[in-house]
Parts: structure tokens; sequence; C-alpha cells
């Protein structure tokens, strides 16, 4: 059955495709890197960092007393995974905003090792409470 | 000449390298797509965009009452870009941090053309003040 034309509306956002949540959950499971957005001294930064996801809960690895691990606890913060495609000009976004907080049962977090070098012994988990994507569709 | 072993240290970040900010100059320029941190609503969003780089500064496109336009004026906002293998696990970040502000004479902004679709036709420039750059080095 056709949508009408009031359903299709809804379902862009300035032009870009709005992905059901469940394209969106499906989508941050197929990569391994994405991007997290924290406040540092009062001012937006961004990390990449390499991820695994389990139960819907995102999960990566960070090191003792870094600018990200101090950012990270008890907040809020936004996490982004997307694929473009420089060429095509196409692409999709999926961002996920929730708390952030330190695993310390190990049991409890798969496994996910850091890519980068050095000592990244604390887990990190983000449990989405919002989870929304778009895309940009050919 | 070899630096001494307290240079290189101080070239580390957690086990990144530390790039210097010519390189970051020339990597920013390099890519296409990056990533804008904004607090809308308290909360931290990332939004993924094209863009060019003019006399230093980033230029990219965004649409009339867009969240993200509306998160950016006047705002201090942090801008990502990078290149991830993740077959290598090797890659490069480099972070821009700097007020954004809308380009209202066409003549000073550089031609940059939305990928998305749906009417862009305002332009925002962020202008460095810090630029900062990581690498996994194998």
């Amino acid at each position: 059955m056709k949508p009408a034309v009031g359903e299709v509306v809804a379902l862009l956002d300035e032009g870009l495709e709005i992905l059901e949540e469940s394209d969106c959950r499906a989508l941050l499971a197929s990569r391994s890197v994405g991007r997290v957005a924290v406040t540092i001294a009062a001012l937006p930064a961004i990390f990449p960092v390499n991820y695994v996801v389990a139960d819907g809960d995102i999960y990566f690895r960070t090191g003792e007393g870094t600018k990200l691990r101090v950012a990270l606890v008890g907040a809020i913060v936004a996490f982004q995974v997307d694929h473009i495609d420089e060429v095509q000009r196409a692409g999709w976004s999926v961002q996920v905003v929730g708390p952030a907080e330190e695993v310390t049962d190990a049991d409890v977090a798969p496994p996910v090792s850091p890519w980068a070098p050095g000592l990244r012994d604390h887990i990190v988990r983000i449990r989405p409470e919002l989870l929304t994507g778009r895309a940009i569709a050919r």
C-alpha cells in the first residue's frame, strides 16, 4: 500500500530520509568505528573510537585519566556512526544519545579491543535513550 | 637528527602520535566530509557535513531553520575529520574548535554544494582557533 502524501513528508527531514529505529540498530551494529561527542572545559570535542554493540548498548575502551574518560563520567553523550560514499555522494548517519558509564564488571561487557596502542583498560558503555538516523536516498 | 627520548614521549598522547599543525591543515584539506558537534537542547549532537577549506577556514551549507543551523549561531563548535582503515586498524583524526558564523556575503565564501537534497542556502564558516590531530602510527 502506498503511503499517503502526508506520511511521505513525515519521513523526510530537510531532504534526508528518516531511518526507522530497527534500521538504525542494524546499521549501528554493522560498523566498528564511531565518534563520541563530549564537552571538555566547556568546549565540544569529538573522539573516534572502535566499539562493539551488545544487547543494544555500545561499548568501547579508554585509558586511565584520559580527557575522554574524564568527560564521560556520568555524562550524556552523543555517539555517531556513518558510512559516506564520497564518490556517489550518498550515505547514512545514525546517532545515539544517552548516558555514558564505566563498566567495572568485565563479565557484563563484551570483548572489545582498542585499536590504538597504549593502555586502555577502562570499558565505557553508552545506553541509547535516543536513536535516530538519516540517509541520503538516491 | 634523532629526537631525544623526552621529545618522543612529548609527541605521544595515550599511545597516539600527535600531528603537527601543518599536517593537520593538510589532512583537513584532503577530505570532503567531516562532522560537526553542537549542543541542542542541552544535549550533544553530531552532524556529518560535506565541506571545503578556504584560507584555513571551513565552509559548509545548511538549510533555513534546521536544528543544526539554530545550534550553530554564535556557538563554539567542534569539527572533526578522520580517515580510518578498518582492515589495517589504523588512521588519523583532526579536530578543529572555533566559532561558527553564517556567511551572508557569498563573495567571501568558496563554492560548496551540499550533497544532501533539500534547500540548503545558508553558508556556515568555522574559524579554527584550536587545531589538533592524532594518528595511530604503525
